[in-house]
Formats: structure tokens, C-alpha cells, sequence
């Protein structure tokens, strides 16, 4: 199977990168599933209805969150009512909508979707590993998935790494957000994992995690001055991996990342 | 001039990597004066006299560190000995050794490296920016210096682009150093700075950021477990920047990614 | 019923002045249990069985802990054979020992001791609020439960005094650890739980928070010294909060501080 | 000289608590000069000029602030005409108004007050042990200074223990603020300086800090619920500390608290 994933979009910026992308990736890499991180797609803060739909119709299957899933009121009833719109699973028990699902391909295959959050230098939550894994274990590789994707929402490459080999050979690719910086360690664990720190965000690099750059730079040199942050505008670049894994095993063989548009440079799969 | 930076060399594995590399990239890239962080170099934790003496002789012409600068209690009288090993700038005034320095290359012009460390999700230390700025401005480009090279040290890739932005023009390039993760996000700003969020450590990288994976998720599991954290073995990768500047200006008009070996996605400059 | 608890024992001096006190303060204020917490008994870092065997020698009913429990290797057995010696309840689900348990009194009435670490400022680790609020359910006040006693083990105030709001009327206590200072805003709230910030620390407070206090300063000052944090000589002091509840609510009537000898202002209950 | 010391002014309940008792303690207690955290006086968060002014009418003659200083933006101007109004003095150069003074009793005796902010667990500052120091150097007691009090903004027990044991001898009271919560550890240092960890607040401790309880609770149980924090009501205390120094020497010879009203257990100097 294909499955592309982008990393969190920021803004409008971002938005219109991957709408203006991500249906022409979908022909060309023959893309079988799509998910994409929309924490930050209402102006760097947060997703409404009316933009998570809007993904969906540019060609997200699913969309993931993170921190910011809830920064906008009128998305915490749409969590409810939409399968395909996934916050952390380790949030509370009681919290709006769900961490994971099954969903089927286009061509009736099945894609286990799960988005954790990560504790390292973030707020409090329980436990991610314990989360993933109960996760995986209830659906596993081969037994009722084809293939298992997790969208680690974290900080520190440490505790994203050890998530990836805690979860090597259980999941068919984890990949990690909210840095909004893509990482160049993509690779096939040795279990059969695809992993990547962090697939970066689709968004204005020309920014500070893409938000207009003037105003974080004086929030770190200031305690007096509050610069709203909004979103950058400027020329997006949407960023991501594609995993190709064997439907025998479920398990990546390939694991390519996507950056197109844009500051940074460009990389697309030839595969 | 053209100047190659390699990240955090981690342990055994990485300073064979950097042994083997380190010489004939400087050849084929033509570079001009290289600039090693070596914090983890001893084991994972700190560098001796001895193993900053091998980077020396590897190439390195100037060798930077961070939080770790000072774990092996033999290296201290080293750093006030030699100036071609610095600490982070930001540390208090009593420090052993230095943050910044003047270098000439082998053809005469002078490089100025500075090391400072930030602060978001790290120890408590003095303003990066501020550390930073004074440094520039006491020797700018142009003024005294044909190149001026950063190493940020730190976590937070927000603190790390806005620290880029804010020495935007005024530095020949402004690298991060820490998460032990190349970020594919190596650019140069619209100022003229070369920036990458963070140059990946050199080292083996089926690991938890160079150390034995078993043990890190061991400790992210457990309360009672404390296994030892051991720099891991197995193929390494060299990673890093080579940044190519125009001696009229000081600023940089490329950014190029290098990594070789290991289970990374090789890269290196063709310019 | 007459409940005492006496906060983190720091090492020599401070199993020293629970040994000469707790006694006598058992019999002149009528006690009817005694909880300790003894994360620090063994030279500030942990607790040893033979450190454990002897607060319970002393008069403690029931020792809690906290981040510490597990400094000493050799507690680990013990924690699985000792039912009195509880660590924090939410630690992960395959950590040695238990968090909370009930225990009769001399006089045949039971008392739920629980031990729960917070979050802010903290290692990770599961929700207390949760956990602290199933054991008090699963056991309640009249059904089970003559006193409910939770040691919370944490760093910030914010989150003591909503986890203390959270059980008021819940628990007959609620008694913060973890900061060894003792604060003075023992009270009983609306509901009828008796509550406090924190007990304070058993131990010499001509120190930093029970360390020989060169050290700590040290540190503070510098980025080389890493002088060995020992626990402090002195003049000690015992420190804690006696609990008087009613027995056919539970719920409490009177808090009162314990703190004798040492450096501090001495004060001890006249009810 | 005999100087009084309130903490954290919280909200319209703080505000009348410190109105209503601060001219009696002064009157009752002989209180040469006034100290008050002022940092949350306007509904928690921050302090605008007119309440500045009140608590300069109600009998303060220093206020000092903490991370709060800024929240209400017309504060800023006037921090810059307002000598008597401090912020923390390790905040960046740049910040509007300054650190510390030098301030004349009625009977014109002089007392040097600063504000210093720590770093344990809090933003990011430039070192709060050198900035003290460097305060206390410029102005000594004997030399300048008949009395020097220090309000150390912060956090941790630790930090502030060390930064009183750095300072003792040479300052007449160092004491702390922000946790909202007063500490029992209040004692004169082996050197002669006056200590207690936190000062706590002056407002109603039926609270989370300060602030209406249920928000709190709700905001440490839910990543969805966002219910705005509002001062708490209700009867309030003022909490603070009472210091007594040897005019020979600058040193203290008494430290005694003051908290009066509200829920805490009352008690004043009789002195
Ligand atoms: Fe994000
Ligand atoms: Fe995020
Ligand atoms: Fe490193
Ligand atoms: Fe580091
Ligand atoms: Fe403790
Ligand atoms: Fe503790
Ligand atoms: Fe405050
Ligand atoms: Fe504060």
C-alpha cells in the first residue's frame, strides 16, 4: 500500500500548498491513503469544520491533531460527529472525539490511524506508549489492519525515536509532528517500521514554525512586548512522506519524504 | 569561503565516522575551515583532551560543544589551554575556556565561531540573542571577520529559527546543534545567513539520538528500570552542513546539506 | 480519629529527630495512625528496608514516598513484600509495589492511605486527579473507609490546591510533599477535608531543602562545579500535620501543625 | 528598623484585605518602611496605575512585581515614572522601569529593595544570583544601605533556599514570592539574614492561588475545557512577614509572620 502523509499545516499558507498539491500527489504517487496533521490550519491555531472539510476534499482521508485540536470551540461537536477528524489518544477519557480508527482504501483495504501526544517538554497526558500500543495490539498488522499508521505529536527527538523502535514491527510507519520542521532521518526501522521525526509542517518557511517571524523573534528578547502571532504568509511548501509497504506483511519497504514549494529544497518520491 | 559544519559526533561510532570522512570531504568540497561539534564525543557524554585532539587531526579547525561541554572533569584545564575549543558563550563569566573565537584559515582569512545555547525546554543560562548579537557586533562581516559561523545549541526549533532571523545578515551562518536529528530545512534567509535548524549528530542512528535504543525505551517506560546509557555502535552517518559564502559580502549564497554513511538518506553538495 | 503524618524524613538527621520524636508525639497527642513519607530517608535519595524497618519501629503505621522511592536498588523486593510501604499510585501499572492500601488502626477502625505524584514541574506520569479519585471512590468514607489519608507528592502549588478542591469532601486529608518546606495554610476546606501545601521536611533546615547547602549554590552558580549534593548535618527538625476527624463523617474537624526542634518556630497542636 | 513585608496582592479581595489592615500593622507594629508584591492586584493578573496608587495610599512604600509586571499594558509608562514601583532587576536591559532602589524612611534612614525573578521551572532570565549580588555590591548595608531587602520572585524551594544562603550576611531579608502560598519556615540565617521561602498571598485562600477553584480543577481535568480564571472572592488574608534588624549592623535580629484574616490560622508579632 501508498500511504502519504503531511505534516501539520499552518495557515492559509498552508492550506492552499496543500490544496493546490495534494491532489496531484495522489495521481502521481499513486497514493492509496492520505492523512494529514490540520492542528494548525485556522490561522496557526487550532481547525474548524469548515477547514477540516476542506482537507477532506482536497484528498485527505484522515485528518490528525495534536496540542491545538481544541483551540477552536466550534470544532469540539464536529470531533464528535466526524470518524475521520482524530485528536491524541492519550488525551482524558472523557475528551471530545477519538485517537484512532479503522479506515477503509478506496479499494477496500483497511488503514488503522492513531495520533498520540507526546509528554517531553509538552503538557501533561498519560501515557503515549502504553496508548499506541494498546492500539496496535487490538488491531493488529494482518489481523484486521493493512496498515498502521501513528502520528507521534511530540517534542523531543528522543522520546519520538524511542516511540519508533517501541513500536518497530508493529506499525507500518510512525511518523512525528509539531516541531513544524521537517527531519532528513526518515528510514525503515529494522523491524520493518518507517519512521521520521518529524514530516515537518505544509506552511510559509520564511517564518518562525510558520508564523510571521517578527513577532516570536521579539517575544524571546522581550517580557514587555506582545506581538500578536499570526500566520506567514509567503511561498508555502507542503511537507511529508510517502510509506509504500508489502501487503503481504504490512510492513514498510520504502519510506520517501515530500517537500514541494516553496524555501526549502525540493524532494519528491521517484518510486 | 567555503565552511563544513558537522553536529554532535556521539561516541566511538561517530568519531570513526567523522576519522574516516571528515578528511577526504574537506578535499573534494574544497573546504576552507571545519568546524565539529564534539559534545558527545566521549562515550555520549563530553569530549577529553585526547578525543578533541583526534578531531584536530580529523580536520575539525575549530570544535564546539554545549550542555555536555563539561562532563569529563579532565577536560577543563584543556579548554582554558585551547582556544580552538569552545563552550557555549552564554555560560556565566566564570566558565573554564570561551564561546567565541577568531580563526584563520590556511589561507589567511579569518573566521569567527561563536557557540551560545538556548534556553526554551533546556538548563537555566543568560539570553542566546543577546550573547549572539554582542559577539557579531564586536567583530562583524567585513570588519574583522570574512565569515561568521553560529552553532545554537538547543531544543526548541521555535528558539532556533527566530534566533536565525534575528542574526539574519549579520552571520555567514547560524546552524542548531542538540536534538541529534538533521532537520531537511537547510536554507539560506533572505538576509543572506545560512540557517539549519539542527545539523544531526554524527553517529549511528539506529538508536535513541546515539545511544543503545533498549535503554532509553526502557526509561520512558518505567519508573524503576535505570539502564545504563551506552553510545551505540553500529553503521554511522556523518551529518552536516557545507556553507558556501561570497568574500565580498561574508553572507552565503549556498546551503548544502552533507550525510554519508549509515542508515540515512545520503547526500552531498555537487557545487 | 487522630491521624499524624510527618513529611520527607532527609536523611541521618532526619530519621534521627522521627526516632526521638514520633514516639512521644504519638502518645501526647493521642494518635491513632501515623503516616510517613520516607523518600528521603536514605541520605536525601530513597529508602533502604532497613531505613523502612526502622521508621516503622518508631511508630509510623504506613511510610509514602514519592519521585525518590526507587534511589535505592535494594527497596525494589522490598516494596513487593511490604504492604505499608507505598509509592505514588500512579507510577505505570508494572511498578513494584502499590500505591495505596487500607490498614486497620490499634483499635480495629481502617484508614485508606493513598500516595499520588503530581504532574507540573515534574517527571511524567499518569493523571493523579484520576487515580487519586478511583481509589477514594472504590473505598469511600463509612463504606470501607474510616479515614482516607492522600500524600500528594508535587512541586507546584496551582495544581496541589485543585487536586485538595478536587477531593474536598472525598478524603479526610489531603497533604502535599515533595517542596521539604512546610507552609502555613493548613485549614479545613468547605467540604470537610483537612488540607496542606506541604508538611515540610523532616530533617536540618540550615540547608537546601535538607542538603548540605554549599552545594546546592554551587550549582546554581556554575555550569563546572557538580559538588555532591549530601544530606545535611544539624539541628533537625520533625514537621507534619495532625488530622482530627469525626468519626461518624469521616470528614475532618481540626488540622493542626507539627514542627519541633531545629531552626523553625516550633508549634504543636493543644487539641 | 522594623520593615513589613506583604506577598502577592491577589485581585479585589487581596486589594481590600491590604487596605483594610495595612495602616493598623503599621501603626500596631512600628513599621518603619512597607513593602507589597503587587503583581496580581488587578483581577489576578497584573496592576494598573490607579491600583498602584491605592497601595501607595494604604501604606506601601515599595512595590515589587514578579513574571505579572506587564499584564495590563498601562502599566508600562508607568513602571518608567513610577520610582516606587519595581519589576524584576534580571529582566532584559531594555525593560521599562528597573529593578531595585534606594528608598528614605520617614525618619530618613535608607533601604535598598530589589526585585530579582528566579529560573527554576519558569521563563527564561538572565542569572538572579549575579544580579542580587551586583545589587547588594553596588549599595552594601553600612555603606548606603541601613536596611536591603530582596523579593525573590520564583518557583522552586531549592532556588530560593539557595539564593538566600548566597545572600545571607549580606542583605537584612530575603524573601519569597509567587507560589501564593506562605511557607512556615520563616528564621533568621546563620549569617543574619532574614528567610522565608514565600511570603504568600494577601487574598482569599478559599482558591486555587488566588483565583476561583473551579476553573483550575477543570483546566488540570480537560484538554477541552477553557473556563476563564477570575479572582477569587471572599474573605481574604494578608500575608507577609515582619522583619527586625540592628541598625548597627544592617543584619536581622527578628523575623516573624504576619497573617491575619480569612481562613488561614491567624498570627501577628508581638514584638
Ligand atoms: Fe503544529
Ligand atoms: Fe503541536
Ligand atoms: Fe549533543
Ligand atoms: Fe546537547
Ligand atoms: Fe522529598
Ligand atoms: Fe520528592
Ligand atoms: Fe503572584
Ligand atoms: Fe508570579
Amino acid at each position: 500500500m501508498r500511504v502519504l502523509f503531511l505534516g501539520d499545516v499552518v495557515g492559509r499558507a498552508g492550506r492552499e500548498a496543500v490544496h493546490d498539491r495534494l491532489p496531484e500527489l495522489r495521481e502521481r504517487l499513486s497514493v492509496d491513503f492520505a492523512i494529514v496533521n490540520g492542528e494548525n490550519a485556522a490561522g496557526g491555531f487550532g481547525i474548524t469544520p469548515d477547514i477540516a472539510e476542506a482537507l477532506f476534499d482536497a484528498g485527505a482521508d484522515v485528518i490528525t491533531t495534536g496540542n491545538h485540536a481544541f483551540d477552536k470551540r466550534e470544532i469540539l461537536t464536529y470531533f464528535d460527529a466526524e470518524p475521520r477528524l482524530l485528536r491524541p489518544a492519550n488525551f482524558p477519557p472523557e475528551t471530545n472525539g477519538k485517537g484512532s480508527g479503522l479506515y477503509p482504501t478506496r479499494d477496500g483495504r483497511h488503514v488503522l490511524v492513531a495520533n498520540v501526544i507526546l509528554r517531553l517538554f509538552m503538557d501533561t497526558s498519560d501515557c503515549p506508549f502504553r496508548a499506541a500500543e494498546k492500539i496496535v495490539e487490538e488491531c493488529p498488522l494482518g489481523y484486521g489492519a493493512d496498515f498502521i499508521f501513528i502520528d507521534m505529536h511530540g517534542e523531543a527527538t528522543s522520546e519520538k525515536l524511542a516511540l519508533g523502535h517501541f513500536l518497530d514491527g508493529r506499525a507500518s510507519a510512525v511518523v512525528g509532528t509539531h516541531t513544524h520542521v521537517p527531519t532528513a532521518d526518515h528510514m525503515v526501522l529494522p523491524g520493518g517500521t518507517a519512521y521520521m521525526t518529524d514530516a515537518g509542517m505544509c506552511g510559509a518557511y520564511d517564518s518562525v514554525i510558520g508564523m510571521n517571524k517578527e513577532a516570536p523573534v521579539e517575544r524571546f528578547l522581550s517580557k514587555t512586548a506582545r506581538p500578536r502571532l499570526e500566520a506567514a504568509d509567503g511561498p508555502a511548501t507542503v511537507s511529508g512522506l510517502l510509506v509504500i509497504s508489502d501487503d503481504a506483511t504490512g510492513l514498510a519497504t520504502h519510506a520517501e519524504p515530500v517537500r514541494l514549494g516553496g524555501l526549502l529544497s525540493e524532494t519528491q518520491p521517484d518510486c
